[in-house]
């Protein structure tokens, strides 16, 4: 089937399971399906803008009552969507870093969030993470010390993740945002893996900013995302604009600089939108998430050689899984060499995990029923027997 | 109809001949429809994403050969896509504009190209429009001497729009471009009204950038846009990342700080590309858009008191209209003041013009057939016969 212009149409989640680590938070509800049918042309969510003229004041279709709805879900004061959680990374570290500055990250941190420093001129500082491949606040404390001796001065910003990209990890946000507060570092919660997944409670974190992706992990659209800020962070990230044209004296009213104005103006946001009922209940279940996910560990498990590198047992989905010692030994003498095991599953209908991986490689099994969680858990077994891999 | 969340189905282009300013180039082709349903997705485009893993790299679908073709289309050296025009502005603005800079752009600029000027920590100076709304080579060179008497030195970057948004009037980017040149200023040349909708070559324009918007003209959703530049000044709007984490030695390849790393990861990039061999192909039928635009004017004008305020005979087919002698002396005894207008077009079928609008407005007649433009003529002097205005 052809979409025109060379565009093979996508059928990767109709036909098979997908276990792709960065998309199964962001598939499509069936009602945002149908709003993207009926919101596909540009500014279509702008029939109905009025004045004062900014994409949060509309009322039709209710995208003012989804901003307050986000923020109050998210307990934060206020909310934009925004292209992406990196625009959001964005729009925080371009106000409050400039050129030189040292802005905390973790050794963990997703590439997004060095480029936004990068972007705003600033020198990114990794707080280690520690055996189990987690952020404390010690080492928190520990490395804005070591950035005050080297560089004069405290950090100007935190980027924490709340679960990491690589191991899936949750971190305890609350106890390290404490320790930035002491040094009145502001803390941007990275929830790409969490907004839209778990339950987020901005307040409870003791988190400035909260980002999320709409594509990664609320069901929506890309590119899309929100960024969540507390009511004294938002006067400063959400200032709005002063420039004036110093011939017209034109102004722009209360559009706001680090957004560029409007920022999601159809499909993007309306599919978030039409999840986002299915979205604020599905966190709220995220126990039956984890429960899938054993199915799926436990058979992992229990293929000889095999280590989970995630923190056991699992909090998320995500999970990291080094099989070096299982199905890597089976790679070296076959003939498809690595690309067995991505073969394999996908003569079982499993798609997802990056062709040829055998040694270190992630997965997610959000979203899948447990069904779904017991056949994957089989599939896997059975590979694993099937090349004469040990269960134990 | 409903989508869920309390969404309404939007049907306006379906149900009416819509001649928003804003959406008439923005309209989804039927191939872009059918992608947006294959790929609604988030991260839908990133199922065969390989080594540098870079969004414009990724061949299945074709993503790198789109790339290639945009940027050849424009007649420039390379091109990115990135969430909608005003990404392009503020990247650019971010790469060239330091605190304090003084940033040329137009009387009738746009208000994001200001945002992307002031998010950067410019100043921006405008180039004043001429008595026929056209931004001329002379005023520029007359500006840019001002801005050296006022700073002591010249403008570091000039926004200028091919088409504005105001008037729909096509500048003399060539020769306004030639000028910036001899002050050594790189042009951006703002295409939001022109890439899309009718020939654009930067080199021929003498552009640095070309930048161009999805939803306002490419019939792509939003939020999307594309960014081109000749090869000198792609490789310092689209310089890769150098910063490294100190921690891990980590570096992150070929990503471009500017870019964000990747941009527009599904429906919006592939609807994009659905839609560009119809794109291409239309903008060679301009002289179709401007006839069927004539209809329209003609009968606009023949309405007694009707002024056309934008250039005359049209280059564009977004116009800007002075209907204060004729329309809004219906409106003040009409019971439904301005609303009338809009009321009595909505009755015929006709959408888009700001509601309670009678006397300074704006339409679009892009992507008309002929018997609409024929029907939409005669719906204008029939509202003002039955309203008792007269006709020459």
């Amino acid at each position: 089937m052809r979409c025109g212009a060379g565009i093979d149409a996508r059928q990767v989640d109709e036909l098979a399971i997908n276990i792709d680590p960065i998309q199964a938070g962001g598939r499509l509800t069936a009602d945002a399906m149908k709003a993207v049918i009926a919101y596909g042309d540009g500014y279509s969510v702008c029939d109905n803008c009025r004045k004062p003229n900014r994409l949060d004041y509309i009322t039709k279709p209710p995208i003012a009552e989804f901003h307050r709805d986000l923020a109050l879900w998210l307990n934060m004061d206020s909310a934009r969507v925004v292209p992406g959680a990196r625009r959001g990374f964005q729009a925080v570290a371009h106000t409050y870093v400039n050129k030189g500055d040292p802005v905390l990250v973790t050794s963990l941190s997703h590439y997004t969030e060095f480029l936004a420093v990068e972007d705003a001129g600033g020198i990114a500082r990794e707080i280690p993470a520690d055996e189990h491949h987690r952020i404390t606040a010690d080492a928190t404390a520990a490395k804005i010390e070591e950035v005050k001796r080297e560089f004069g001065r405290g950090p100007v910003l935190a980027f924490i993740d709340h679960v990491d990209y690589q191991y899936g990890n949750i971190n305890d946000l609350k106890s390290i945002a404490n320790v930035a507060h002491q040094y009145d570092i502001p803390v941007l919660c990275n929830g790409a893996y969490t907004v839209g997944i778990m339950p987020v409670d901005g307040k409870d974190l003791g988190a400035d900013f909260v980002v999320g992706s709409g594509h990664k992990s609320m069901a929506a659209p890309a590119p899309s995302g929100v960024l969540a800020a507390t009511a004294e962070r938002a006067a400063e990230v959400f200032r709005t604009t002063t420039i004036e044209g110093d011939v017209t004296k034109r102004r722009f009213g209360i559009k706001e600089p680090e957004m560029m104005g409007c920022t999601l103006m159809g499909v993007t946001l309306v599919g978030m939108m039409a999840s986002f009922p299915q979205v604020k209940e599905r966190v709220k279940h995220f126990d039956r998430e984890l429960a899938n996910n054993r199915i799926v560990i436990q058979a992992l498990r229990s293929i000889d050689g095999t280590i989970v590198l995630s923190e056991y047992p699992r909090k998320h989905t995500l999970t990291r899984i080094d099989t070096t010692a299982s199905f890597d030994t089976v790679a070296k003498a076959h003939k498809k060499r690595g690309f067995f095991l991505s073969a394999a599953l996908a003569e079982k209908g499993v798609v997802g995990i990056i062709p040829g991986a055998t040694r270190v490689w992630k997965f997610n099994t959000y979203g899948m029923t447990t069904v779904q969680a017991e056949y994957l858990a089989q599939v896997f077994v059975g590979i694993a027997v099937e090349h004469g891999l040990k269960i134990s």
